[in-house]
């Protein structure tokens, strides 16, 4: 029987502190299958649905987004740390457990009235895919849906995002 | 008539200092047409190629490693900047313009034998791409061959990677 999705990602109790188990997407990438179900379970999240463009967030949104844009043929915008984008941007800052992070989006990236879906790894507190929303909102797009791998519903992203649309295919109850 | 790759590269002259002129990516990738031809004529250079895994350097090398491990039915195994891959792993520092940068990789990402890929969007001086290549060798992996979107001719990264085969699919004669 093939394997499921979930059995390819490794968990690493108690890093990177003690009570927290990390889940670890190397494994999943690693494997050929793995990385092909993953995909595809990503891809089925966006079946059917009208949009226009898809954003991925610095640097693990990059490696699910470049992979769906090819392969549902939609242009790929990236959203990177500060100081990393060349051209024109415009930028957000959210808080991290210690200090603060900020990201950043090309002016010219995103049209008004363009339907965008963001991509990432993993949903935790949120934190970082909301500053992608507002950048893209900034720039009169619309966050028409949100896809993940891993979502760790202890971390109440969800809640946080509550109004988009947001969906994962592997959703752990704990951190 | 289908517009060639080159045309969706955005050149910046003077940046980020006079007479650099930077080639950017995301041009590239926020045009579908354009993600597709560039992924489309890097997965060429692979063509025939008997190999067992793609590596991608962080963090532009895993948008193209991405797809094309997608496409090509590959593991992708990721080389980051020090600190972020939660497992064993081992470094390589190599040199920049002003200090040091170090890379790792997962022990358990090659195995003794494995034919490697590796991936990135540019080669320049080939700096962070001959750390890629040393991590891969000593984990016991064979290098077949680099493939980069561009290459910039002046900074003599080829010269720097001669033991290999390196393919680009853009290449400037400047830096």
């Amino acid at each position: 029987m093939a394997k499921a999705i979930e059995e390819y990602v490794r968990s690493i109790p108690d890093f990177p502190e003690e009570g927290i188990i990390f889940r670890d997407i190397t494994s999943v990438l690693q494997d050929a299958d793995g990385l092909h179900l993953a995909i595809d379970e990503m891809q089925k999240k966006l079946e059917g649905l009208d949009f226009d463009i898809i954003a991925g967030a610095e640097s693990r949104g990059f490696i699910f987004g470049s992979a769906l844009a090819y392969n549902l043929k939609k242009p790929l915008v990236l959203i990177r740390k500060k100081g990393k984008l060349p051209c024109e941007t415009i930028e957000e800052s959210y808080d991290l457990e210690y200090g603060q992070a900020t990201v950043e989006i090309h002016t010219d990236a995103v049209k008004p009235g363009q339907k965008v879906v963001i991509i990432d790894d993993l949903i935790a507190t949120g934190g970082t895919v909301e500053a992608a929303c507002k950048l893209v909102e900034r720039l009169g797009g619309e966050v028409v849906k949100l896809v993940f791998l891993m979502e760790l519903e202890g971390l109440k992203g969800r809640e946080k995002l509550a109004k988009y649309d947001v969906e994962s295919v592997i959703r752990y109850p704990g951190k």
